[in-house]
């Protein structure tokens, strides 16, 4: 019996339902943001599923939670196969989700069709991936990684003055699990639902993932003059509101690519001090720009410099770039695995890029690593209304089990 | 002696300056929004002052508060004038408190003159003018005077969900007044700083207002549907903030009067989810319109919600109007009893409309009324650096004092 034969469809399809109680909202979504007490209580039931099935858990500075399966050889690094449980604030119940429930699914499906492994297998949900509440995004994996710092990352804020690591104590408060040593990894296949509409209208079951697009996140701040929206003449004003509505409209259209490849959103805006009777004195919003080439984000960056620089007035303008994700190359070996085992489970596939930024793109430059791409409906995600099917996840999940053991076992 | 030598400028501004220190802001400015600990305080203040002049202080049920310097006739109605003593988030001092001390000060004054006055006459503090808190401003006095019904405004909430009627009965728990058997009104002066550039432009000291130009607040509001910011492409996004742009764009254009007359703020802006990784879902913003005319007005409605009709696609839009205030005319025999008075009094002065709305425009309906304003510093205000001269703040109170015993003996 194969890892692929014992992976349970409805086992794994319960275990999304019991998480999206977790945070659920009305609307069948999830609101389950990083280190909140639903983050811990996600923590918790993961690390009770994992008692139960004798996994031993260990979490480290930085608050990643690992699930370790052992292997044979006691002193080889494991494979590692993960993904978040933190969500956006109306966020969906398959998005990071899927990937640390896949994994422990994988786990589970070698212990049910009793495979030794050389090298241990881990399952492992990182810290923070959505960057919603706590920025930069993707942080458990950067700082494992080695790329952000550790104690930088301890002091981030989150809008409402909250630190990161008084968050995380009281996460790890709520939900305790053992320090982890250092160790390194072997290589790592992370699985996801694609957050796109490529592989369902490409009537496809499996995207074999072979690399990440670039992405850079920007803060925009204008600065005009707080006056009185009755007495002040159009000619006195120094809106800054208008002068931010002037800059996001000529963003607008500077990234407005024919081949619609360019990713440019601007997704949080404030105004200040928020009256409706006050002309705004202040405005703040944040640009996301992605792109599978870093050539074509620096060309863009300079038209979002310039603009801000030249559609200002009267108002004054800042543009500040906070963090540079560089497009990432998945590893050639981790890719071929990943599509000679979709095709010897005859499951229909397709090569294709990730719009979106995982986990995987830091620890890709660790160790080898791929990701496996499941379609999800419409495209839809990060938001409430996201979904995926039953057999779909399954699918995706019988692959990751056989790349893994293949991996373990080299 | 009259009224207005014994107006002292000093003693206003120390009161200024007291009441100042609550709510105080780094910047200078205050922050004592409507029903707040801050209006408490303020209102205690106001009542310990009244108190050691013998004056009897009481509130009505929206929390107006009213200090009575009896008059000589018990039965005749009194002679009132005030302004509010609430402020904006990042409010002046001057705002509404110089309306409200110079009433003061204008009892103290006929007191320190020992003038009796055959009708009482009232300074007053009426509840939530600005209306940044609790929507509609101007509510004490537009329920006092009938215009707003008072269960309504008791069940309006703020942005967190409090409901006024609850704030009202923190604020008078802590800042408790005598409740007042309804009145009727003589007459009503309201003083107040311009809060336009005006004044100071031509070197006037006293504005005589003749009238107060139309307000309607409007909120527009645009759904689209969230999406990940990485994979979804431009074709396939409906981005309310994107649509709220364009609508927003349109109306700065539509109503770009060639006299700039015509005024036009979008105060408040509110984006949801609000996470910089996630296409809007939805975006509310409101609009202050205001113009001397109201078929200017009308003509104006009607494009705005052309444009909400028209540039919202791919995502929906609507337009609600929230609050209609008509223009307001003044009294023709109280205007020139203001200009007369600072006449007599050799300060100089000018017939004007008002740009900002007032308290004053409700209680015109009740009774003939009028409004004295005084320069503020380049016309800013709403804003922290709001600042306005002890001699023009005088100046103005010696105007209302002369005024207000007139009409109390007529």
């Amino acid at each position: 019996m194969s890892g692929a034969d014992t992976v349970k469809e409805d086992r794994l399809w319960q275990r999304h339902a019991d998480m999206a109680k977790l945070g659920g909202t009305p609307k069948g979504g999830v609101n389950r943001q990083a280190l909140s007490p639903e983050d811990a209580q996600a923590r918790n039931l993961l690390a009770l599923w994992a008692k139960a099935r004798g996994f031993s858990i260990s979490t480290d500075a930085i608050g990643n939670l690992f699930i370790w399966r052992q292997g044979t050889d006691k002193h080889a690094p494991p494979v590692m196969s993960g993904s978040h449980m933190d969500s956006q604030p109306t966020g969906g119940r398959f998005d990071g989700m899927y990937g640390v429930l896949a994994a422990f699914e994988a786990l589970e499906a070698l212990e049910d069709a009793k495979i030794a492994t050389k090298r241990p297998v881990v399952a492992v949900a990182w810290t923070n991936e959505e960057g919603s509440r706590f920025q930069p995004g993707a942080m458990g994996s950067a700082v494992f990684a080695g790329h952000y710092k550790l104690d930088e990352m301890l002091q981030v804020k989150d809008w409402k003055g909250v630190a990161l690591k008084d968050a995380l104590a009281e996460t790890l408060k709520a939900a305790p699990a053992p320090a982890t040593a250092p160790f390194k990894v072997d290589s790592y296949v992370e699985a996801h639902i694609e957050q796109g509409p490529r592989l369902e209208n490409e009537g496809k079951t499996i995207g074999v993932v072979t690399a990440i697009q670039g992405s850079r996140r920007y803060i925009v701040e204008t600065l005009g003059e707080e006056a009185h929206a009755g007495t002040t003449p159009r000619a006195a004003r120094k809106d800054a509101f208008q002068a931010a509505l002037r800059i996001a409209n000529a963003m607008y259209e500077a990234t407005t690519d024919r081949d619609d490849t360019l990713r440019f959103t601007i997704g949080r805006v404030d105004v200040q001090p928020g009256s409706p009777n006050t002309v705004p004195g202040k405005a703040v919003f944040t640009i996301d720009m992605r792109h599978p080439q870093d050539a074509v984000l620096d060309i863009h960056e300079k038209k979002l410099r310039d603009i801000v620089a030249g559609k200002a007035a009267p108002c004054t303008a800042t543009i500040e770039r906070i963090t540079n994700v560089a497009p990432t190359d998945f590893d050639p070996k981790v890719i071929d695995l990943v599509r000679d085992k979709a095709n010897a489970l005859k499951l229909s596939n397709m090569d294709m890029p990730s719009g979106a930024g995982h986990d995987a793109m830091h620890i890709a430059k660790l160790c080898p690593a791929g990701m496996i791409f499941v379609p999800c409906e419409r495209g839809i995600s990060h938001n409430e209304i996201e979904n995926a099917t039953p057999q779909d996840l399954a699918a995706g999940t019988r692959v990751l089990v056989e790349v893994l053991e293949a991996l373990a076992n080299r």
